[in-house]
């Protein structure tokens, strides 16, 4: 089951990837019908950034961050490193070296259910990070996993070649065969929320804009 | 016990409100005898922020935001929003959509024992949320539940009109008809402290300020 | 057990001491055979500090923080206070009072198994702290505990007098006596390192410059 | 705000709390409109005990047992203690010498937002405790709290002469003055669930016994 | 994507499910290279339980069991239920009228990764829960999910009709068409060990049963 | 620092062990003025145990279990193996074969600060373990740790040959060269407690047993 390294997956265009890096993982999330969130405790090491990109996947042994050189070398512009541990772990598996050579080669972040280190530099590189843990402990190259199979990361099924979409709100997934339709119900969603931002800004209600009031009532609300 | 508005609350002035800000969270809690305090999982999405404001107090289900719609329109300046689940949830409630009807209505921030989204666009509108979370999750509007009753909120009593106190330390509530008493304690903790904070600043040892040794040796401290 | 103040601990050379601030947390922890980190919860309460110090242990209750006061009678320039509790608590043991008083006493920082408060003040005093929690709840000062006995903190073995090495990556403590072999092996490391960084950067893969592909084939991993 | 013992407390009738105690806690919990549950971390330290009380609450500094002693001379026969740490605390509170006394007052068990110990001997005593965790730290006698003080506990407020309910399902608090209408609802709720229980057992759907087809099929329910 | 129910679903022999059974948790996610478990906080109600059976998989919103409802029509003999929340949830989903009526369908067992309640009832009647939480409070039945699609349940993939395989040990998931491989690989490693485990009783070292002393020399192992 | 088995320790005596064993955790840790216990996540996997041991201990990688083998050849009768991981891990380091090995060479119990599988065949040959997780999560044997070296287990300093103390309140620690007299303080302890006990059992009150009246009038404690 593991020890197998994936060459050729298909990718997303990256018009599509750029796309849903525009809306954001929250008009992402809803545009797919509420799915595809990986859990809360995935936070970025820098408030900011805003990125999407294709997933090269890890499943790694915990404390052992051997295939993440291997996956490096399966990097194509665009993409980014996702990578779920084979049991729970915190282990900082990635630093400014490895980050130097994922970007070398297009990478453009990682997002990694365990922990990352070097934080600081990888902060002045520019090179975003969603983590479950900011750890500096080491850890070893002696066992194998693999590359670029489907895993689950914080809860979230991760297949190579998905859209991976992330910022201060979190991480999101796209499955690469439903991207182009999420991208326009995203974009859609957008030029909605305009509209409604304008009229709530001049202090309209909501429940009068989203027509709450008659459901509120018939389900048995009380002002009083 | 759910599905109800309480539309007239009594709110403190502006000006013990303002106060009690001014203040801060670590000063009030102390004046009030050490009570108060929300749980510390209660951060804020960004560092810097000090406010204060009257509770609106908001009891939903979770993963239904419906409740904040009805609560937006009973915000009155200097309020500020405070959510309790009525069973743990970290989801998204709230994002900048909700966050711009707030503002219009002159909200001043939220609290919610649960997850916020958005929270890029919500710093760079200036609208500081206290939250268990950030996660992107969204909620459905299906169920009721009620707005302006007393609700626990990370493990601290809310009543509606209290006020709420947050910063960078967190989150205290001072009950609305102690909040007088409690600024005027406050202020001369202030005070206080300043005389202290200059003595222990020129190296004085706080041992000598605060009498302590005495007391350390009858316990029986011992120099070795 | 307690109730003890050992007042003359051994410290290491402020050169010592700085050369490993220098290193930073994740190269001095590998430098050392990847032992001495604290666990991944103690976090710094702003980021980009960078420090390292002689360790003055507290030993202290839950929610009591009076051996603070005691610890910093004690403190040298170039120190850092390391603070365990005796049983788990988050309570907000020091603020800026405190501070304010380690600092005219040359104190660099504050490592603290617990909770911390005046957070927005500490930074702007620039004064540095790693913590299990930020939390305004207050402390009292009625039960002993001892300065500058063994401690461990966050499931790391501190001496009085060890190095203590903080920044953005977490905590690392490095035995007194070990400190000069350690600074040597870190800077070596360095060293090392920057070659490789340089190569990594032009897109050499790091699979060729660690030399793994024939352990990983040895092993049975597969390109599919 | 501490340091209070507030002697005479009105109670409920045993025969209310025991009505209560026969319904169970998750029975009880419906019956009061899904309120008043205490937090799923408290749990018993043996199963199978089911049990309800009148409260006598304790208000204590984290680490320090001593209103528990002030606390079990306000005992009378039906009564349970209910412990909220001012802060949050793990220690173990309560052992068996605490639980010798409190039952030779007549106290059905206990309920703590924090630590016990002897588990073994109050599990041969059958004195049944819910607590967040089993923990033998010792604790001290120091600092003053208060006894018959509202308190949360758990997420849940708590009144003195509130009826508490445990059983293996958790905890739930009954306002006094509901008791009466909580324990006539609570029984209603049981008979309804009789019939639905025969029902269910002799293979009928529920969807049919509820009802359910309909408003599952208009809100867009698809079998595929 | 959500309020579908797909009832066709192809299931293995229940000769395949028991087999599986026989093994146990360990051994079969052994047997399957080390894959499979769902996370350690999926805890067994009462202790000694060893189930297997084929997977009924419920998506369902935090806090809304009607899918519980809907899925239980669709069990036949030798079933699991298996639950995932959209997003986190402790509520307690299911119960002992639940539990009655999937008992009558044949249900062998539920696995959720959310609450349970009425656990003295369930442990009575013989019908075993893995849970994260035991927790009485009670969902809605307001909003649609999915029966019988892929879920993620505590971290694994668990496709319709997977063998769900249950014990103290936790919960491990089969895929359906490996379940015949896997279960001749799980007998395997059973006889295998009960030679292993006889010699080991002896007093045998296991180093050198399993032939580790070279090895461990070749890497450095020093006995001082 | 690591791949270093220490052959040759220093033992208690039998009879200090045993005699610690009788005491129990919380009679212990309090003797010796309430330190050495470890963390409260340290659960048993039945109830009822109560052992002592000379603590064989054991420092491994996360989710690597080869040093248990090698430690398990260090064990003489009367000892409890003791496991920290060089970093945060809950896998199953330990099964009924290690059992059934260690068994063979006397040893008493395991206590570890990760996980631990096949509880059931565990309990059934009572074989008493104290762990962090349950989890049937396989470990690898592929790098090295060290066996009798000093560790942090826990959060607490165990060394070699320490004695571990070990029941249903948790696990403690008892420094060898203290072992005597813990021992003894233990005892008097309990010998004091019976008097206790019975006056208590008598309903006279711990108030007046103890002595707390005056100093808790002396503080301020008001009856109301």
């Amino acid at each position: 089951m593991s020890g197998i390294v994936v060459q050729n997956i298909a990718r997303p265009t990256i018009d599509l990837i750029d796309g849903l890096a525009a809306c954001g993982v929250a008009t992402v999330h809803e545009a797919q019908g509420r799915t595809g969130l990986l859990g809360a405790a995935m936070r970025p090491i820098y408030p900011g950034a805003r990125i999407a990109g294709s997933a090269v996947t890890i499943s790694a042994p915990p404390g052992d961050n051997w295939m993440v050189h291997v996956a490096i070398e399966q990097l194509k512009a665009g993409d980014i490193l996702v990578l779920a541990p084979t049991s729970p772990c915190e282990d900082g598996y990635f630093g400014d070296l490895l980050a130097t050579s994922a970007m070398a080669r297009g990478c453009r972040g990682l997002v990694i259910e365990a922990g990352v280190r070097d934080v600081r530099d990888l902060t002045q590189m520019g090179f975003p990070v969603w983590s479950k843990s900011v750890f500096a402990q080491g850890t070893v190259k002696a066992t194998l996993g693999s590359v670029n199979v489907p895993i689950v990361c914080a809860g979230a099924l991760v297949n190579p070649g998905d859209v991976i979409v992330a910022d201060d709100d979190g991480v999101c997934v796209v499955a690469r065969d439903r991207a182009a339709e999420v991208l326009e119900k995203a974009r859609a969603r957008e030029a909605n929320e305009e509209d409604k931002r304008r009229r709530l800004a001049a202090g309209e209600p909501g429940l009068d804009i989203y027509d709450m009031r008659g459901k509120l009532e018939s389900l048995g609300l009380k002002y009083v």
